[in-house]
């Protein structure tokens, strides 16, 4: 279970952190770090010294220019947020992921994404909403910043704890009787989506009125099979047919 | 509760590690500190910096020559400890531990102290023997020891849920940000969408391939809201305008 788990970093601009980050990694069994346009040194001094032996983590970490890229192979995106948004999403304490993390880690494929973002600024709202849901680290209202490498070390004993108590535990059942679609394929669809809400004039992208972060909350939230997201391209494309079919406006 | 626990260091040789569990324990709601023989300075760049924000625990924290004087007011005092040791004792999860601790803090007087050792080689059995009981946080086996800060904060987190639990059992917070569409508005949509299927000929009610079902199963899982069923009829409307306006089939 645990090598389906992803860790994923945004913008990291301290090294110290994201050795402390692969150190809180390895005490709790985690391996697959992935690190999203980091804003500092990964290999550096302070990332070793912090890392304090968990430096192959770092060596074996992957680079990528977007969160889109680090996580297109994942079946379920959880990005770690402070409490309120403006567009309300599915929030998980740390144990409610734990409890799920069983069953989402167990079909053929499933690979989990845990999200992290700057030290600063956290995630922006765009990441947010690449996210099926969020997890809030439940912290003291006066002091809720959480360091980095705390945070991962939270929610990666969160993971380990879920591990330990499913090692002698029965198999899941899960319900999926498909594949669920991963994170690229969500994406294609909502790109194609945009496309077709233009196209048949729903969708002005220079007034967005939040249109498709809603659009995205609710699919997302259905964690879409592969054979529905197929289903739902199609719909997309023979609504193109149809809208194409129209003569030109005057 | 929280306000009856103490954390407990001794013989920190790290000035940024105390920083690091000051952050730690404000984070969590707790606040006091208790630092025996430190190794180091206590108030010092480094560990002002890395406690972001929490220096003021720093500042207040007790200074003792020995863990007997650092607990001597405590009820129970609980040590944080690798596995297994010469002689065994009693053991708990950090679990365990949070289960325990809202009756261990509720008497009158009760005060618990959690105890941690020495970065480079832990509690001396002398000082475990002294503790009630001991915590194990669960680690790889290949990789078992902890940051100082990072065991903290795995211990103040499962505190602080067991505080949370306590406390009357805050409004639960829901994910919606609008009322749940009804049943009746449900069907409404899904005859809708079967209505606009059909006129983009995608769907061929005499050869049905159980699509209205596939469809019906993903949006009734997604739970939608009565806004979000607005948003997808207005997109079937838009689709059936546009697919409208297409000349006749000769």
């Amino acid at each position: 279970m645990l090598e389906r788990i992803r860790i994923v970093l945004i913008g990291t601009s301290h090294p110290g952190n994201i050795g402390g980050v692969a150190r809180a990694m390895h005490n709790m069994g985690l391996a697959d770090l992935a690190l999203v346009a980091p804003r500092c040194e990964v290999i550096a001094q302070e990332s070793i010294s912090r890392a304090s032996g968990a430096d192959h983590l770092l060596h074996q970490a992957s680079v990528h220019a977007t969160l889109e890229e680090a996580v297109a192979d994942c079946t379920l995106a959880v990005g770690a947020s402070a409490r309120s948004r403006t567009l309300p999403w599915p929030m998980l304490s740390p144990r409610e992921l734990a409890d799920r993390l069983p069953a989402e880690c167990q079909p053929e494929g499933a690979l989990v994404a845990l999200v992290f973002g700057r030290e600063d600024s956290g995630l922006t709202n765009a990441e947010l909403q690449r996210c099926h849901a969020h997890v809030h680290i439940p912290t003291n209202a006066d002091f809720s910043s959480l360091n980095l490498a705390a945070a991962v070390q939270v929610l990666a004993y969160e993971c380990r704890m879920a591990w330990l108590s499913q090692v002698d535990a029965p198999a899941v059942e899960t319900n999926a009787d498909d594949d669920l679609a991963t994170h690229a394929e969500l994406e294609r669809y909502f790109e194609h989506l945009e496309r077709t809400l233009i196209g048949i004039d729903f969708h002005d992208p220079d007034q967005p009125r939040q249109l498709m972060a809603r659009l995205r909350r609710l699919y997302l939230r259905a964690r879409p099979e592969r054979m529905e997201m197929n289903i739902l391209r199609g719909i997309l494309s023979a609504t193109e047919k149809a809208a194409n079919s129209k003569p030109p406006k005057p």
